[in-house]
């Protein structure tokens, strides 16, 4: 199924039931990536859905004199000597692909913030669908005014270049998370609505699109019941018998 | 007192006055259940106040192969083998008494949301006032679109079937907190509004509903006073000595 | 230069422009202080803007039986023992100078609120432009009714005197925080917008000044580039070179 076809399919569905359909295929959590909240356009509020193959930027610490260090290794795969780390953060967002959504992860905890409004504003040049931050934003304002779907961990009002340097484009990218263990990798389809944000590992997205009409049929059905006050557990066994399985 | 004359005569209040009156009779912060916030039918923004006897539902965590165990030890009370999880699920919301708030705790820290659209179709056409979840609520523009008050904890996107189980209905639930201890009893008063909120054990209810009108005729004296200059310190000596104690 | 003109020139800058110009003066995180959020007027939108010195206050916490005691050892240097706890809260709000943001500091993790709805009656009828609270806020209607800039660490019901009482008046503070050592000294320039708090120093305030014009006319240039489809990296080499140092 083209890519294309793929996004148009989820874009009809909320995030809840695309994971929904990723927890009957035994995706751990049904993809949710907890902690990515909606900022822009409104802040978990109103109609905007955010759907598209994920296109990934990784930032790491860089050795800073003022914090604790970070006990853990990091690998850069591409940090080229030859440029400054403001270059390398602006050469990434020059390279973004139409339709995509940005995926941005800062070092977990980052005070700083690694997205601005000047990035939306290339971003959106660039055709992007939205950007989606595990860490911080700021510009807050420059994003709804582009009228630019943001998600972000948080919301932040210092440039990244203090604290931390682009390390990887495009490489498979970890939640910064204490409690599930999610790897983002590029071209998977990021789904984000006011609910938050859901992973669509790419070989899978064919099988959610399949799985989630006779779903959907069914809960409406039981929405139905219920609002003329039949049971739930009742009208759940009659009508959730008949959902697809995987 | 009868419930439904207490409920009447909370519901003119806020949760900060019902907190003031429960810190005067010693209850811990007030009965303040930290971290549990307004989502529908706004956030955290406009007139709404839920006020009803405590409906309680408490899942515990699945043996869940994809997350580390948890180190405590659950008891089951209420886990009938002849019964699904997800037939489970939906008995407990079936079980809702009128005029009652629902409080649905989830295990501490979870990924997976615990309450739903569905959930509050229904408990809307039980008659219950709102919904408490100590835990990940998802759906959320159905909560807004049946205009049905839900305080919770955060977002999600995921069923609750993968990782948890209802394990007890209407037994007393421990609030999730590392920096608190709290419990809210089946038949506690909650009251909920956009600063948070709070829970009145029973047989406090009629002592609550004695001590505020005096503390809060009190403070609009000292509001009007500081609006007129006086000093805060100058007016509160005054209009505070004659506040009731319990 | 006039506090007065220091005031008024950071009001034309958001605090995001205030950061990048603190850290060219190698102020860690831009002077940003995390997890301070606007709660009144709005919740984290409109064009609200605070900005002015800060005028601390420090609660420190109480012999509480209820709670764990804190592992480390407060000294107070204010508390007088002929005035209750109370009458010291009240105290402090009394002697607000005009034109002055108020800095509350909670003691880390405080599930009790330190600031009120008399306390910003009494903050706008000094002058003050706004308070930032380090700790839980209550009786949000009230500050919103109020039209009065409160931002906070997050919400909560009950009031003070319970769990935490007055330390220091008009003394440094440290930010409550994991993650970052920041301090707020009492004079430093607080600015605050819907990205947060950031905190100019003293001393640095008009150098911040100095910088400011030349970073923002660069960024400015370069989002017209974006939009006209320039490259980032491309644009911001040709106008960032000319931007001011310290």
């Amino acid at each position: 199924m083209n890519i294309k076809v793929v996004v148009k399919a989820l874009e009809g569905y909320t995030s809840c039931d695309v994971a929904d359909a990723l927890s009957k295929l035994k995706v751990p959590h049904g993809g949710f990536l907890a902690g990515l909240t909606m900022w822009s356009p409104k802040r978990q509020d109103g109609p905007t859905k955010v759907v598209g193959p994920a296109y990934t930027v990784r930032y790491v610490r860089k050795n800073y004199e003022n914090e604790p260090q970070p006990s853990g290794h990091y690998v850069s795969s591409f940090h080229q000597h030859q440029y400054s780390d403001e270059r390398l953060i602006s050469l990434q967002i020059d390279s973004i692909p139409s339709g995509s959504v940005v995926f941005i992860s800062a070092p977990a905890r980052s005070i700083n913030a690694c997205y601005g409004g000047l990035m939306s504003t290339r971003a959106k040049y660039s055709g992007a669908v939205g950007t989606i931050v595990d860490g911080r934003l700021r510009d807050l304002q420059e994003h709804r005014d582009l009228d630019y779907p943001v998600f972000a961990r948080d919301v932040g009002t210092t440039a990244p270049a203090e604290t931390m340097r682009v390390a990887a484009i495009n490489e498979p990218v970890r939640l910064n998370s204490d409690d599930q263990d999610a790897t983002i990798h590029p071209g998977d389809i990021l789904v984000g609505d006011l609910n938050g944000v859901v992973c669509v590992p790419q070989h899978l997205a064919e099988k959610v699109i399949d799985l989630i009409p006779s779903q959907l049929e069914a809960d409406e059905k039981v929405a139905a019941d219920i609002k003329n006050g039949r049971l739930v557990a009742e009208s759940m066994k009659e009508h959730r018998s008949g959902v697809k399985k995987p």
